[in-house]
């Protein structure tokens, strides 16, 4: 996939982010920390002139990424790996680009998605640990989360429907119907994993899912889930869940 | 098991901490941050007068805990769970109580241990992950480490020795002579979890036993450790693992 001097080549980087010290992922005015801004400061570095990193979608504040996606276009004739090597010489240790490929021209992070995965996880002990500490939501219920009730909660969000219901003000998303392939709680000791895979996500929507989920869990029935989904009207009273336990696990996107 | 008015009571208290911001346990002249000053700062607090917590052990700078155990004297006639949460409200949020109980007037941390358990993780991906950073030891080598040559090494520590090769310089321990109860290696994907349960444990001696590991694990033979372990003798030129890596996971006192 060599090509001569000159030519302009993309390419696809995974990346993973402790997103404790940033403010999100979107670029924002000079002087607030973002990862898209300290990635692009690191390949300007490399390539020698700013250089665009589209991502796959924006995380927030204090959301991690184990399999964030983007791309960038550069004729700068450098082996996949040394960008990786290079890129994560300049960056913060909190931030590692994990993996680089040349991609065709046609490859874009965003819109050429074609299935996310997120994953939540909750610590289901009423004392804490700290060394899960901005990794996780505690719940600090008195009684335990019951995460096989939270399992068939999240089920009825399996299949293609409007997902209104599940996104905050704010969204600049013209449709709001999306498709589920997967959906799941599983609990490992006192950790809750709620793992969800879907083409597409709303505004806020995994956070606002596990919300519903910690309601479910501590003793709303499961039904609410449905009757949430049906009414495309966002329960307001009933909180997000933070975003610290929120992990962008993977970006998929056909052959590519 | 109370007592009248003014008579003074031994608590035993469950510690967990995140160590990344500590110069360790042990209490250190004014301003530098160690566990155990922050203990007795909220302490003091409580029971309106500067109370000693004595430690099973000392942990060094950046080593995490999960079941450290302490004791402290109070006269101050409040219930264990009172201890806990108002020993939680005035600490920082990477230390926490997570027990207490009222036990004998002979019990001591140190002294009565029977059994301590330690735990060393490390990350066997020459990427690394930013979500580990400070949890566990990186493992940068280009061949992936052999858990099971490292689980068949750690075996030779198991009994009763001399354990004077597995000390750094600088101890004031008078005996070298420790039991091993268990010992193992183990893989859960990308992560090598050793775990060592003895009577006691030398300055350095999970750390130095694990550097021993890694050695082995990349290539050396599994019989370097019983040679180590014969030779009495610290093998410097194999450096210890990384602080960051190691837990102290629990510790144990007979009944009490």
């Amino acid at each position: 996939m060599w090509r001569k001097v000159g030519e302009i080549m993309r390419y696809k980087i995974t990346i993973q982010y402790d997103g404790t010290a940033y403010h999100g992922w979107q670029r924002q005015p000079a002087g607030v920390k973002t990862v898209q801004a300290e990635l692009e400061a690191a390949l300007e570095i490399i390539v020698g002139k700013f250089t665009l990193i589209e991502g796959s979608g924006r995380t927030d504040e204090g959301v991690h990424a184990l399999g964030q996606v983007a791309h960038f276009d550069s004729d700068k004739q450098l082996a996949c790996e040394k960008y990786v090597s290079a890129m994560n010489f300049y960056l913060p240790k909190d931030i590692r680009v994990v993996d680089c490929k040349q991609v065709a021209d046609n490859f874009h992070a965003r819109k050429s998605t074609k299935r996310k995965t997120y994953k939540y996880r909750i610590y289901d002990d009423s004392v804490g640990c700290p060394l899960y500490n901005n990794r996780v939501q505690f719940y600090l219920g008195k009684e335990r989360l019951d995460e096989v009730a939270m399992n068939e909660g999240i089920a009825y969000l399996v299949g293609r429907h409007d997902f209104s219901a599940f996104m905050s003000a704010g969204s600049s998303a013209k449709t709001f119907t999306r498709t589920i392939f997967d959906a799941s709680v599983s609990r490992d000791g006192k950790i809750i994993e709620i793992s969800i895979t879907g083409d597409g996500f709303l505004y806020n929507m995994v956070r606002i899912i596990v919300g519903i989920l910690i309601k479910i869990g501590s003793g709303q029935p499961v039904e609410a889930m449905r009757e949430i989904l049906l009414s495309q009207k966002r329960k307001a009273e009933w909180a997000m869940a933070y975003p610290q336990g929120l992990y962008l696990y993977s970006v998929e996107y056909g052959e590519s």
